[in-house]
């Protein structure tokens, strides 16, 4: 039957300096390599043996997956690339300190932006130094449909049609499919798979650098709760991002 | 006008013990690490900007690609893997120490298995250790064309059809695309490129971890002679290429 693993991504440089990061390509830290290599070694010691890879097309992601795969000693699985599974785009909060917008806004409004289904930021201006605009790596993609701004309505929109016509057919044809991606974009996913209400799924956090497992039947949905690979540093893991921006 | 950026992997753990490695699936050491970030500091240095990769199945190639492509900050380009890159089966010479193997069987032998251009060393059996026999990275080929053992002749006849159909087809929409990969699959295309002559490819060695640049025109030929990022490295390195097998 098929299997399903996410990995959200570990510490990004600008997690670290608790930024608002969306699509800016910033890279991993030194302990996002390790919560990488950390996810590789639970990988292993699980058994599980992903046979394709998918990731977005931010660096951080694709680091945690080349350090994950190599440790799982699965580098020669093959590998797609899709815009469709970047973070959600921050607009015009990318760039700016988490805290500083907090005070600057009030929480109320910083809440809304963070974790409201529907409310996006607003846009970023193309002229931004942390615009996606003119980016080669969606040089091939119709410019029209890159955002400039997303909640996360507007990432399940973008997101859901690579799911039913790329990733599923993967899982349809029996393979176990990996997914490296990030806090947002995964939660679109769950949201969909778990049939999460539009109002529950403000509560839900996925802690970075721990694989999520979904059993599917053969209408890819879940046959038992989805689980992760280790569930007390998950637990740890998902309170560490739900007090992220109240940092001081 | 597209291009082509050959990179051989650095040296493996097995190249440091002088065994005849062929497929048998073996990682880099740490030298051949740091092989791969020179490389990748010596493109971002050149400014070519690889649009695609393409890598044999083997680790090793794998790991030169993601360490120097990492560097490099192209991390985010499309991938594509194939058991056509791979380095030459060695039949059952995989997992034979170099220098035992010159002992064992003289020097014209030994030179014979490893320059002839079409003599191949006898074919592994199933049964052995070092075959790939099952191995379940080959699983969805079919089982008749996995070879047991190659001579160079067999590697370029299996590897041009790939080049024909697939890199060419990148080329020829003008990307630069970039191939990790082996010391003898990348002869076999340096071979096909060059137009050398059967006999004359016995002499061509090509040094690890300093990329190879093809500039081609629109029949994918070359416009003028290829050259390496780093010339006085990439001497020296193809003259301890040649050297090896004499170690004691």
């Amino acid at each position: 039957m098929p299997k399903l693993i996410l990995v959200r991504h570990g510490q990004s440089e600008w997690n670290e300096k608790n930024l608002f990061t969306g699509w800016v390509d910033v890279r991993l830290s030194s302990v996002g390599e390790k919560e990488a290599a950390r996810a590789g070694e639970l990988l292993k010691e699980s058994g599980l043996k992903p046979d394709i890879l998918f990731t977005s097309k931010l660096t951080r992601a694709i680091q945690t997956a080349n350090i994950a795969l190599d440790k799982a000693d699965r580098l020669f699985i093959p590998v797609v690339r899709s815009w469709r599974l970047n973070e959600r785009h921050y607009g015009a909060l990318q760039g700016k300190d988490k805290a500083a917008t907090l005070a600057q806004y009030g929480a109320e409004q910083f809440q809304t932006w963070r974790r409201s289904y529907d409310v996006p930021p607003p846009p970023i201006e193309d002229s931004s130094e942390y615009s996606q605009f003119g980016d080669e790596r969606y040089k091939d993609i119709d410019p029209n449909v890159l955002p400039k701004t997303e909640s996360l309505a507007l990432v399940i929109d973008r997101l859901l049609p690579y799911w039913q016509d790329t990733i599923a057919k993967e899982l349809l044809e029996g393979k176990t499919v990996m997914i490296a991606a990030h806090g947002n974009s995964l939660r679109a996913l769950v949201k969909h798979l778990d049939n999460i209400s539009d109002k529950d799924i403000a509560g839900l956090n996925i802690p970075t650098g721990i694989p999520l497992v979904y059993e599917l039947d053969e209408n890819l949905k879940p046959t038992k709760p989805s689980y992760y690979l280790d569930p007390e540093a998950a637990a740890a893991g998902a309170a560490a991002v739900a007090a992220q921006g109240q940092k001081k």
